[in-house]
């Protein structure tokens, strides 16, 4: 009787797949047969877990994959691909709708990230330590270089000139803050909530002889004071939420020279409106909203009269970046298990195929944004001076 | 005591041009004497032109330039363009929103504009009779060559390829549609609602043995139907009105190729939502508006998952653009004046200039749209292919 029961949550199971060509085994081998060869195979290892994988399907998957409770024999993100692209976003429940995020909760939600210690992502971040997408001039780029040519590309899209000053709000271990005053001759101000990268990138611009012309700020970018020429923000917009966009906006329209003030922001977005999976907004980037176009736009840019020069979708980039990083991460998943534990190590797995898949489906976007000062007269024709050699050697 | 009250009312005339050097002069010769050397000399002719400059500016500039009442002496774009930066929008009464274009409205509005007569607007477009923004690789370019260059560029945009079926919503005069089959090897099916433009564009298109390649349609945007792996609407969004955009996006998801098909939207737009200058909107452009992006996105893409890849704003060519145009339109100005009179070349010629002084002031943007379907595997690597030399011989 009791595995009646079972054979019929597992059929349930199946249907909610859509199609997709997975094998569903459990603990006491009931399975199901796939009429075509499986993309691979899940295992469920108890009657809980079955029941909460029913009931909340994308919550339930990561916890109990990271408890070990579900095993995955095969392809993790050819298999999750597929089930993006058959499901859609109908996997996600609705999630609630978070309040906006404070000072101090904004801190919190960047410290169980950001501070799990620099010695774990030097593992399987490029050398310069980038932990956002990488531009592949071409797909067989290494990491390395693709990450080299993302900080040109945006200095570029900058349009950086030497004596500049540039601010970069979230500017993770330094690395394009770097990058901009060595290879460019401008002044930067970086500004970051994570106390680990912030000390790093202290540490790096001293023994760089780069801390006269790049000054790292531990503080909220809502603080953020002075005059530039050029903001950038990289990979920080997924943490502000939408209801403090018009916050960032004030800030850009505060600092940006009037004349010629040009910036560029660079996130993780949405084709639609929609909450990140369940799984991914508890357990690894509390507080964080992958937006659309038209959410981020009304607040930064448009509210301030600024003007939008470019916008460039980098997604495929981005699935090709967390495919290099997930190939380092298990190379050192023993390392990683002996810093953490092994839920850690299946966790961290889970997030960056997850995430892996979710760019290479379409589910998600990486979205760079350039904008200037509405009446900018220095504006170039056109996007030529892009794709040109590298104007300097560094590269 | 009346020279008195008219130089009373001079004074807050002159009072809200904000600083920008203009000598005001009355019929009567009693006038303003800026500080500084005035951009031009503005001639009001009567008293009732001067309080109606005082209520409604900007509506009562445009109908009293046009009825020859206001004569402006020096340069009409560089008065403008200064106008504009000093005055933003705040020279634009709100006008009445717009209730949606019917089929009908939509006839009649776009009959008011571009069934003028084809050899009007042949007197001072291009050779090919492009009525929209062009490119100029080089701003030196000549407005032949901009113009071929732009259909060149909406074409790799687009990424077409040989046998693909493209749809042209809102065609003009046909000079895209024409450029695609002829250099790219696809079809086209092309939809407007101007009798004259389509007359044209038939007849073009058997003259130069195209009509088996290129369909032009007398029919709204909303009836198209079929199936295309690209849509291109090059000029047209202005047209539509904001009320619908979801309509626009319900057509385009409807014909689009579920997997790799394209599409690029060309407009006039805004950094912040505001109607045309009322002057525009009630003697050029009826029933036009000029979106943001996040006014157009939500409905075209959002609505329907389809992602956006890449958005230009070209508003610089624009002013060139224009530049050119009334630099020819002004050499044919007594040909244009045998054909209608003073008043509609005086007409055209603000029309022409406010335009050439919105787009070079960032009070209107050239935005170019190109998106595709959310999950296309096909999409290429990087925007190097827009920035090499043609790949076919007609350029």
């Amino acid at each position: 009787m009791q595995s009646r029961i079972d054979a019929w949550f597992l059929s349930r199971l199946s249907s909610f797949l859509d199609g997709v060509p997975v094998e569903l085994r459990l603990w006491n081998d009931v399975h199901t047969s796939p009429s075509t060869p499986p993309i691979a195979t899940v295992v469920v290892r108890d009657r809980a877990t079955l029941i909460r994988l029913l009931r909340r399907p994308a919550l339930a998957f990561g916890q109990a994959y990271s408890a070990g409770r579900v095993v995955v024999n095969g392809d993790l993100v050819r298999l999750l691909e597929a089930l993006n692209r058959a499901l859609g976003g109908r996997a996600y429940e609705p999630a609630p709708r978070r309040a906006a995020n404070s000072l101090a909760s904004a801190k919190d939600n960047v410290h169980v990230h950001y501070d799990l210690g620099n010695d774990f992502y030097r593992l399987w971040l490029d050398e310069a330590m980038v932990y956002t997408c990488a531009y592949f001039e071409d797909p067989g780029a290494t990491l390395e270089d693709a990450q080299r040519a993302k900080l040109d590309y945006v200095c570029r899209k900058l349009r950086l000139q030497p004596g500049d000053r540039v601010i970069d709000a979230g500017c993770g271990w330094g690395a394009l803050a770097l990058f901009m005053a060595r290879n460019y001759g401008v002044t930067v101000r970086a500004f970051n909530i994570s106390d680990e990268q912030i000390g790093y990138a202290h540490a790096r611009a001293r023994r760089e002889g780069l801390a006269d012309r790049v000054t790292f700020v531990n503080g909220d970018y809502r603080t953020i004071d002075g005059e530039c020429e050029a903001f950038v923000s990289v990979g920080m917009l997924e943490h502000v939420g939408p209801s403090d966009y018009p916050a960032l906006g004030r800030v850009i329209n505060r600092v940006l020279d009037r004349r010629h003030g040009r910036g560029l922001l660079h996130f993780i977005g949405r084709n639609a409106p929609m909450e990140f999976n369940p799984w991914i907004a508890q357990h690894i980037f509390p507080g964080a909203y992958a937006p659309t176009l038209s959410e981020v736009l009304p607040g930064v840019c448009e509210a301030t009269g600024v003007s939008v020069v470019d916008v460039e979708n980098l997604r495929v980039h981005y699935a090709l970046t967390l495919k290099h990083w997930l190939e380092r991460f298990e190379r050192h998943a023993e390392d990683i298990r002996a810093m953490f534990d092994d839920a850690f190590v299946r966790t961290w797995r889970l997030y960056l195929a997850s995430a892996q898949a979710s760019f290479a489906s379409g589910d998600l976007q990486l979205f760079q944004v350039t904008f200037g000062r509405a009446d900018d007269a220095a504006q170039p024709w056109t996007r030529h001076a892009l794709y040109q050699t590298p104007a300097h050697g560094a590269l």
